[in-house]
């Protein structure tokens, strides 16, 4: 595909629109045009077409409709839209041919996981997880260095979703919030895939590697509900509110290769954002909470102080820096995970092949959710967490092709940005 | 009782000689004598006999036979030898009217922590679990910090014993070193009182709420298999030994209170020590890993860097320093947790009153052990914690006496020490 991109958005929130401001507008141009958008809520479509009309000089097509956007002449969609309703788009704008950019979210039931391959199967259409962590910094950089054996073997990994989010979920905007019924009404690890993406990539998930079974723990809820006591007028219907969504969810992952995966989900109490990620191997570590890095013969058992360990990852930049990071620095949303992302999914629709976190990996990874529940419904109990490869991932290896390969040809001018 | 305690020591490896030296022979004086010491291995009961003969004048009564030892009419026995031995020891010194201070060590199995139960209610002979990080700086800080409302209500907490022993498991001294063979032929949470011991206090377990079940996870186990290729010659029995115990042991126990507490063992990988104490709640935080104290409404969303929150805590310290550590300045072993967990031992038995962490504590947390053990055997099943105090948690509340009272009279000489 040499023309142009002609890119529909569904779903113009906050997510949707920040991405079209700090990383489509920015790239757009002879390779890319926002050509379709569309949201439940027409204003929010109209604010994202003249931001664009402002920005291109065009004025993109606009529909609260998802059905009339993808038919609107579109190569690729990205979905931003509420949780509920990723899987549904994504299947139909496969159906329809058009490649899939499906930003990040549980899923609501393990079938759904399963249509969303299938649809895949049977129309051949890319459709991307857009996980923006998995283009971190130092996710990148720690999927560098265990590649280069720095680590030596991997046994465990940590990581979680630890972002005070009680003042979005119950702000005044709530009937338009996607969170609040989500928190109100459910118990689960409901956020998994960061920092799920970046570990099952560097634990070879669905390439090499699979993840077995999980147990699910969820702590009260406590947090809103003492959130929206303090910070609503008295008779308000959330300060009467009671939330089902635990505090703190922890889910441990056992893998097919021995590996263990810790993830937090942490969203209702007051803390600093974090997302803890660690590695763990027999010869090194990474320890986000942190920013260290531990070798073994290098460091020493009491070196976990300010002056030693502490922030120490930044002294192995130079060496073990990812080439997209070194090359590129990237700019846009998120510290640039949201550019180099986005640079991903544009370079996988262009160029047709396998994009680097495909729907297998979205199916794996948006599964914890349904199965977070069912563990936490069952007192913990360990469940099955499905193959969705039906056996392939014995012999894929995504890891060794495209944008997780170790050497890249240089010149990739979209991946450049402007 | 105003008389001099007559203390028999059973076990003089690295940790009871280690306590004899940095602790017990500091406090030796008209209130305690270390009249009798008991090793399995005879060089190691004349060393400690030699160390206080030199130290006070007078040389202890020396065996290798317990039974002996707890024949030789001493008032109280710390139990330091092997995990393997210590209920057993701690039994049959209660049946003799002995008390009891047990070093730490999970249990072999659930109907052993039952035993210890039993031996305390059949004679009244108090018997203290010697955890000395319910001692330790911040734990105890952070116990004053919740019991003033400082974090709100409580949700979650979670740490571990995150402590390379590598070398110590495998040295050249294996056959004497009780931690080898729980590596080679156990896979489970073998450690788990540090942190669980100040978690449980802070979370009022047996005073008023208790631990209700478990789910534990196991790593593969790499790490001691790698450094024994590589640290031991060619043909040694450790270089081709396969060790049993999963390098990292995720364990989630849920509590009567709705709390979570996340539990992790780990080893045997490299990595600089740590306890990582953390305690969540509804108003604020403390993050043992770096050392901050987040509080709603004075921190913000990202400030977790190392200029605003890591280390932060010890702006805190002139506010809400545990009295024993602000009068005190306890000295001695493991920065003054040793000599805090001797102190309040030996008040118990001078006193008579029952010791701040009781039989049923050491009950319910030695009992991790089998319990976690069952857990990863069954795939992480979710697996009952009993309670041990049969109904009484609801009305204990040891947490308002001794040692934890908030406001305790001053001039416990034994606790100034020297």
């Amino acid at each position: 595909m040499n023309k142009t991109i002609k890119l529909g958005v569904i779903g113009l929130g906050a997510r949707g629109y920040s991405l079209l401001k700090d990383v489509l507008l920015p790239m757009s141009g002879e390779e890319l045009e926002t050509a379709a958008v569309c949201d439940t809520y027409a204003d929010r479509a109209e604010r994202a077409a003249d931001e664009i009309g402002r920005a291109t000089g065009k004025r993109p097509f606009l529909t609260t409709d998802s059905d009339k956007l993808l038919g609107a002449g579109i190569d690729a969609v990205l979905i931003s839209a509420a949780w509920e309703a990723h899987i549904g788009l994504a299947v139909a704008a496969m159906r329809k041919g058009i490649c899939v950019g499906l930003e990040v979210g549980g899923a609501y039931c393990l079938e759904d996981c399963f249509r969303l391959v299938r649809a895949f199967e049977e129309t051949g259409t890319p459709c991307m997880l857009l996980e923006n962590c998995c283009y971190g910094k130092r996710e990148l950089m720690a999927l560098n260095m265990a590649r280069q054996g720095v680590f030596g073997e991997i046994v465990h990994c940590s990581g979680g979703y630890h972002h005070d989010l009680r003042e979005e979920i119950a702000s005044g905007k709530e009937n338009r919030h996607y969170r609040l019924l989500n928190y109100l009404n459910r118990c689960c690890e409901n956020y998994p895939t960061h920092e799920l993406g970046p570990i099952a990539k560097l634990l070879g998930v669905n390439n090499g590697n699979r993840m077995l079974s999980l147990t699910s723990t969820a702590s009260a809820a406590r947090g809103m509900h003492e959130y929206c006591l303090t910070h609503r007028e008295k008779g308000h219907p959330l300060a009467q509110a009671e939330f089902l969504q635990g505090d703190v969810v922890t889910t441990v992952i056992r893998c097919a290769g021995g590996q263990t995966i810790s993830l937090t989900l942490d969203t209702t109490l007051p803390r600093a954002y974090s997302r803890a990620f660690t590695v763990r191997g027999t010869k090194g570590a990474y320890f986000g909470e942190t920013d260290s890095i531990f070798l073994d013969g290098v460091h020493n058992e009491y070196d976990f102080t300010p002056e030693k360990l502490w922030g120490n990852a930044k002294d192995y930049e130079e060496r073990y820096l990812d080439r997209h990071w070194r090359r590129y620095d990237p700019k846009g949303g998120h510290g640039g995970m949201d550019w180099l992302v986005m640079s991903a999914f544009l370079e996988s629709v262009r160029s047709g092949k396998r994009p680097p976190i495909d729907v297998y990996d979205a199916a794996a990874y948006m599964a914890i959710t349904p199965l977070s529940e069912e563990s936490i419904l069952r007192g913990g109990a360990p469940v099955a967490i499905p193959d969705f490869t039906g056996g392939r991932w014995h012999r894929r290896r995504d890891i060794e092709e495209g944008f997780w390969a170790l050497d890249l040809p240089e010149g990739n001018e979209l991946l450049c940005g402007e």
